[in-house]
């Protein structure tokens, strides 16, 4: 019996949340490929779902077709050294409103009770779809706008990292024993993180604030 | 400039949206593949599409990959002649949670400041993601979760048929000289409409009450 569904991109945060939703029981893992530039997330987010022994679903939805970020469009520069002001150019349209809808879809046909979604409001880019405001939101769609949610318990979409700080969220891996070090941050393309993007500053800071070596960086 | 975008099934309701999107102005259409038994409606949707001279953007989503639906499984019958209590087999786990959810990554990309969807309350299979409350949670969504919602105006959500009964919309169709013989509605595959499901049964009773005759069915 599958106990919750975790939406994996393959990074520090949700890889963090696999952690915690193995310790409930057995999570299936859910992964977008979007377009995304940085694809080799992906081949991170299978190797945590492998290291979980979970089940990976990969769904494929193609936003390019419809554009409008950094993350997508590779005649959109990925901003670095904190560029820019308000939320950045790397912010995807809707993408966690879709992933989320996503993730109610599966959970309702598979009768999965719970999502865990890494969202961070502390030390993040900015983006609205991270914060309670819009977490709190989607709860009520999952309440009214779903069979489950109508006639019995809605899916609890579950936001373990949403108050945590950069530093706390590293601590809370390294205790649970997650695969950091299979983690992929960065919003280019590698082969090597760029150290310059928010994500990469975001982490390097985290792992700063915990006093710890980025076993993803002492890997390489 | 694209005024709106309209989710366009290819079924009735939607194209009479369609109609109505297009007196305001040029309107995209939006139609998803999502393993639907009756995919002849996609066809339907281009030739509508055609119709209006709109842009037709098709997004592939696999949901057979995770289930739970008559109209994606075969293995799962759709239900005829008002066989099911309550919500029926053919609700299709969060399908208008994740069409909306496309629908406001979309208009947030290509600048669309409005999003029409042809849900309806009233003469309906009384699925959970058709009703107000959800529309207004969804609202609550683009409010707060994108970044147009949040800096400036959010993606204006319409359902203008959502309180109408079917004959009216029928009624509003023919004023509006929508091409209602394009459309289809069953629930199977066809080649023609079965008749007993939700849909034609809807169908048949909205175009009886309007005092017409259904082209789709003339024109066969």
């Amino acid at each position: 019996m599958t106990s919750s569904l975790v939406v994996l991109s393959g990074g520090l945060d949700s890889t963090v949340c696999m952690a915690m939703a193995a310790r409930q029981g057995p999570a299936l893992a859910l992964s977008f490929d979007y377009g995304q530039r940085h694809s080799v997330e992906l081949d991170r987010a299978a190797a945590v779902a492998r290291h979980y022994r979970a089940e990976h679903l990969l769904v494929h939805l193609d936003t390019r077709s419809w554009g409008g970020s950094a993350l997508t469009d590779a005649s959109i520069e990925v901003p670095v050294n904190g560029g820019d002001d308000g939320i950045p150019a790397t912010y995807v349209p809707a993408r966690n409103i879709i992933f989320l809808s996503v993730a109610l879809g599966v959970c309702e046909a598979r009768s999965i009770d719970a999502v865990y979604i890494g969202v961070n409001a502390i030390d993040y880019s900015g983006y609205p779809d991270c914060r309670p405001e819009f977490i709190d939101a989607f709860r009520r769609v999952a309440e009214v706008g779903q069979k489950r949610g109508v006639e019995g318990e809605p899916v609890d979409i579950r936001t373990p990292l949403i108050a945590m700080t950069k530093a706390e969220i590293v601590r809370a891996g390294i205790d649970l024993e997650a695969p950091l070090g299979l983690t992929w941050s960065c919003y280019r393309e590698g082969p090597a993180p760029c150290g310059g993007c928010d994500a990469c500053r975001l982490r390097a800071a985290g792992f700063a604030g915990a006093g710890l070596e980025d076993p993803a960086l002492v890997g390489g």
